[in-house]
Order: structure tokens, then sequence, then C-alpha cells
């Protein structure tokens, strides 16, 4: 059961003038189930990607890189659940390039416009026949207003859909943003992978649109955590159709503002909702981190208290066993050279409108009562608030506890 | 239940001249249990000490190392169990001191020639007068032979007590090496802390002392990992009583070569046995990494492995789950200017007698079967050898499994 979260329903994904999706059951690697998504796009989208910092990345992630850097307008994305082509060497990279190159011809368009994407078992052959026979359901399935049955056909051991919808105006004009998402990096037992599609019909200049994308990332996917493993498929994609009639050129301008906020919402919402449903998670933990000397310490301190597994079984027992959370902010590392002073390192709990202070001057604060902690520690939605007392930067990460559910799901031989 | 450790007798752990050892039940925490421990050094040894890198690192911490920077000779060691004093600010410095000149007076020594070392519950105060009322009943049980009551004394949730001793020649003259060790990083579950304490009958300069401990601590206590969580009380300290009528003065003499080989045998030992017992481990793993550009980064490839909760519950569920592995060698970040090439990476599985090669080129090895897999992720001792193909140095991490028992263990509210 997801932490606060319910997939939204169909009438409430509005459609992207510009791109139509399709779906079908390739029993790629399990039959009668919808494993098989394409997301066809009109001439003239401008199409941007993040993807995993893995080294040991999945071939279709190579394959995204190149056709993107190709340059090339690209015109379908091609996404398949089961197998994530990952850890498959060259062999990998010859069935992402030939399941690209049987897709262009149905749409009669070059092989280089097609993106694909894998998410399933790591170092399994993908079956590349069984991907093609399927390809034309998913095209006969092309809709604009699919969005919710994309949703549920790239879930693999997700327990609901993860999808977004947004609706504003820019010079009186109507933007639409939607976009789904899966996963939760590596959290699933085998099936690997996070993976975020978003479109909007406002039209975004080609370096812009990469800037765009780059800071709803850094905002969004970039600041979720379950377990640390960061997956070999990981990818997020912006489509930019243009057929608002709106374009935006300049990064100083207000339309790019709201393009920017409107987008790191549903972004956010993408991502937090991967949280939210992250194995075996009964509890939704936001880390904020302030007062640090840049955004990247932030970060890493938010993410020394989110890896933590005696934090997040803390938060699982619902334990206000705070010493584990100042011994993961002491051992963060940020200070190589300018030594956190732990003096001033303030942290406090908070969950709906209640907030304590928990830590200061180096030790448990003289207001702090354990039983407060204990009630804050028994809510679904907590936060922790961490003050480093060294700058004005600040960051937050999002995770969720640890949990006998968790060790359930991954200590699951695969089947 | 430990994997594959039992304490060793008392008669099997040498007396080591110069040193005596005695214990007693001060309540620190828990009524009618050994938790207060001193040693008592003749005139003359020479100690060194390496200690957490947690910014908290605890008072007693802050204090050892003041007082080993003083460089007066140590003439005591003085270890409670069931608080911490960490995270405990202004008063838990006055604490430790007040413990220390409490034994200082009791023994007629310095106050700075007292080590105070504390393992427990973060956050809480160190109950000083209980602890100094205790000080003379473990005065009258001092003795040579009572190694085996320390390491039992030091305990706090290890379920066996950790100790090693080793006896060997130099230059025909018989040297002693006894130690205990206690806990295993952070992974109590508020019973914070790693202590390890090891003293030898061979004399060592003092500057050699320190790089002796720094050799021996880097190829053991500094290898091993249960969750990655570090303490902040984490304190190794090395003694050399000199009584053995062998001095070593120089790095470069067989002397050395020989002491140093036998000092990281018993560090070895007892860090391992720390791993052994780590909470709810059911595995011993071995990180064994090759390879590598240097030493460090074939760490970071090591704890990278060691670290992830995919890997780790694979252990558990003697599941070949190879992809976690590569994925997690593939996310280790030791590369920023010189990228890994995953098509170079070797992994082979290997227990007891039988390795067998499970990816290369990228991708599952050829050879590779997965009932071969199946049978050695089945054995209580596993070793995951890793080849990075991109130099030739090399490094080995310890690790065990993560089961429902660590989060049980963990999750458990501190009672």
């Amino acid at each position: 059961m997801p932490v606060n979260y319910r997939t939204p329903a169909a009438a409430d994904l509005w459609p992207v003038a510009g791109v139509r999706l399709g779906v079908a059951a390739a029993a790629i690697r399990k039959p009668d189930r919808h494993d098989l998504t394409v997301l066809a796009l009109d001439p003239g989208c401008r199409v941007a990607g993040v993807f995993t910092s893995n080294r040991f990345c999945a071939a279709p992630v190579h394959v995204c890189r190149r056709h993107l850097e190709l340059g090339s307008d690209a015109r379908a994305l091609l996404i398949n659940t089961g197998v994530a082509n990952a850890g498959t060497g060259e062999q990998g990279l010859r069935a992402a390039a030939e399941t690209c190159a049987a897709l262009s011809q149905l749409l009669a368009i070059d092989d280089r416009q097609v993106l694909p994407f894998s998410t399933g078992v790591i170092l399994e052959p993908l079956p590349v026949e069984r991907l093609i026979a399927g390809l034309p359901a998913c095209i006969a399935d092309l809709r604009a207003d699919h969005w919710h049955t994309a949703a549920h056909a790239i879930m693999t051991t997700d327990t609901v859909a993860k999808a977004a919808s947004r609706r504003f105006e820019i010079d009186g004009k109507r933007i639409t943003i939607t976009g789904i998402s899966k996963g939760a990096g590596m959290i699933r037992p085998n099936m690997a992978t996070m993976l975020g599609f978003i479109a909007t019909d406002a039209g975004v200049a080609a370096p812009l649109l990469e800037q765009l994308l780059r800071e709803a990332a850094d905002e969004s996917f970039n600041c979720i955590s379950v377990d640390g493993d960061t997956s070999t498929n990981d990818s997020f994609i912006l489509i930019a159709t243009g057929q608002s009639g709106i374009e935006i050129a300049d990064a100083s301008t207000a339309a790019y503002a709201q393009l920017r906020e409107a987008l790191i919402a549903v972004a956010m919402e993408l991502a937090q909702a991967i949280i939210r449903d992250g194995e075996g998670a009964s509890k939704f933990i936001t880390v904020a981190v302030e007062g640090g000397r840049d955004r990247q310490e932030c970060k890493r301190v938010g993410y020394a208290v989110a890896h933590s597994p005696l934090v997040k079984t803390a938060f699982f027992a619902s334990d206000p066993n705070l010493g584990r959370i100042l011994a993961a902010i002491g051992y963060a590392e940020i200070d190589a050279l300018d030594p956190l002073d732990v003096d001033r390192v303030r942290v406090w709990l908070a969950s709906g409108g209640s907030e304590i202070l928990v830590a200061e001057k180096g030790g448990r604060a003289a207001s702090y009562r354990e039983e407060d902690g204990a009630r804050i520690m028994g809510e679904a939605e907590i936060s922790v608030r961490v003050d480093l007392g060294r700058g004005s930067a600040r960051a937050a990460v999002y995770t969720c506890d640890l949990s006998y559910e968790y060790v359930r799901i991954n200590a699951d031989y695969r089947s």
C-alpha cells in the first residue's frame, strides 16, 4: 500500500497535443499483461533526456544518448518492461537497435528518431522477436488520451501507476503538462529502473529545454532515494510539442519561470509517488537540510540521513532514536577542508503542523521531550529538518522507511 | 548466532607482560552485569590510537585524542558500556574528564594518563557517580590473565565476546599479541560503537607505533561494514609494553615486518569476528577487488557492493541476482576523470575451493550457469572477486547479509 498516494483518474490526465500513446501485451517476460508502450510524437517536437550515471548503464540508455546527440527530431519513444536489456554487452546494443529499426519502418521514420527504454531483469537477453511482433498492436492503439493506460503498461513491480497532469496559462494561452513514471531507483527485487516521461504543448528552444529538464530533475527525481542503489536504466525524458502556440526561447522571461514552476510540480509529484510506493514503505520522509555552504553539501547530508539503515529502521519502528540522525549527519563527510561545527547543527522533527527542536549544541535540546518525538515518529508523513549553521544553501531529499517488507520483497527469489 | 565464530577459551588468550585487566558491575545502564573495565599499564608502555571520523564523535574520543596528543605515557584505559557519552555536548566532556580524574587518583597517576572509552546509547548523560563508584572493584580485579573476562565486559548487544591472541618469535625472543573487540560500526540498535584494544610486549618506538597502528587498521577494522553507519565512538588502540626485551625502531627491519604481519592477523581476526556477529548476519561475505588504479578505488568499489541493500538481501536469499553486483560496481563512482570501462570488468563468485566467472565484457559470462551461482550463494562463507581491469591495486572489504533479523533488532524500541 503506497503512503498517501492514489493514481489520478484517466479523465484527470490531460492529453498533450502532439503526443499519442499506445500499449500492447507482447509477452516480453510474462504473458497477458501490457508490457510494451509506444509514444508517437508529431513532427516538430523537441525532446531532452537525462540518464543514469551508472557505468553499467543499459543498452537502450546508450542508444537513447546517441540518438539524442544526433539531434534528429525524435518521433517515437519505445518502452518495454520485463527485461532491462542491461548487462547484455554488444548483443544488447544490437537488440535495442533492431527494435528501433522495426518501429521506424512501421512509422515511416528514421530509426534514429526512435528512443528506446527498457525496464526489468538485468543480465537477461531482450526477446527482440516478441517485442517486434507486439509493435503493430501498439501502433493500432495510439491515442492522445492513453496516458492512463501507458502509466499502467510501464509498471513492473510498482503497486500503483504513477501519473500527474497540470494545466495553466501563459500569456492567455492554455499550457498542459502531463507525465508518467514507474519504479524507484533500484529498489525493485529484480526489476531495475526508474523511468519518467513528461510532455508539454509549450514550445521550448532546444538548448533551453536541456536546462529546463536538468533543473526539474535536480528538484525532483534527483532528490529521491529508497535504498541508494542507482539503477542501470534510469531515464527522465521531457517532450515539448510546441502545439500550444507558446514558444519560449529565453530563461529570463516570466513565461519560462511559469513553465519551470509547473514542470517541477509535475516532476515532484511523479518522483514522490515513486517513494510513496517504495518497497515496503510505511512512511514518507522528507529530509530538509538548510544552512549549508552550497546545495551539494545539503544534499550530501540529506542522503546520509536518508540512506542510513539505522535511521530508516527507527522510522519503521516509530522510535525517536535521534542519535542515529546525528550520527548520520556526522559521517556525511561534507567537510574535508572545512569541518562541520556540530555545536552549530540543529535538528527538528515535524509532522502536520507541529515541529519540535530535538538537537542543538552537539546534544539533545533542553526543551525536547521523548513523548513528543515518539508522537511525530508515529505519523505516516514525517519531516526531518537540519540546519547546518554554516551558510544559506538548502536542499530536500525524499525517502521511506526500511521495513521487514523491504527485505521480504528483495529476498524473494526471482520468479 | 555468529557465522563460524567462537570466542577463544580463556586459556588461549596469552597475557601480555605489562598489562592487567579488571572488570566490575557498576549498573551504568542495567544492573548485575559487567559494564566497567580498566586496563592498567606498567610505566614505559607506548600507546597509539585511531578514532572515528564522525564529526559527532563522543566526548571520550575527544578526551582520548587530547591525552594522546599530550604525549604523557598512558597508564590506564577506562571503558564503560551502556552509555556512549556521545551527543552530550559540554556536559559530556566534563563527565569524561571527571571519570579520568577519579581513576587517576585511585592509581596515583596523572589524569592525562587515563584514556576513557564509552559505548552504548547516544544522547544520554553518563552516570558519572555510579561509574566512579565501580572503579575500586575494577582495580581490585586487575590481573594479567583477565583478557577473557574483559572481552565479555565490553560487550553491549554483541552475541559473543571477541578476542584473539598470537605468539611468535623475533630474534629468538617470544612476542605475544593479544586483543579484544566489540560491536560493529553502528549496526547495534542503540549501542553505538566498535572498540578494539590490542597489546603486545614488543617495544615499538613512538612514531613507528603510529604507523604500525594505521597499517593494521587499514587492513582490518577499516575494511569491515555491516550497514555503512560510522559510529560516534569507534576507537582502536594499540599498546606496546616493551617487556619482551625486543625494541623495534626501524620499519625496514625484518622484525618490524614480522610484528606487522602478526598484528594484522590479530586485528583481522577481531575485525572479522565483528562481522561474523553482525546483526542478523547469516553469511560472511568477502568482497575482494583487484585490478584497480589504487587501493582507494578498490575499497570504494568494495564498499559499494558491500553496502548495497539489494546485494545484501540477495545474499540473504541465496539468490545469484548478479545484476545487482554489476549495478553496484557501476555506481561506485571511482571514475570522475577516468571512466571505468565496464567491458574490462570481470566478476567471480567463490566459496570453499570453487570459484566461477559470472560476468565479463559488460554482461554475463558465457560459461556461467545459474545453478552454479545458486550453489555458491547458498554457502555461509562467500567471496565476490572483482577485477576492474585498470591497474594493479587491490583491497578486500568484509560484510554480512541483510536479513529480517537485522530489521527486527534495529526496529526494536530501546528497552
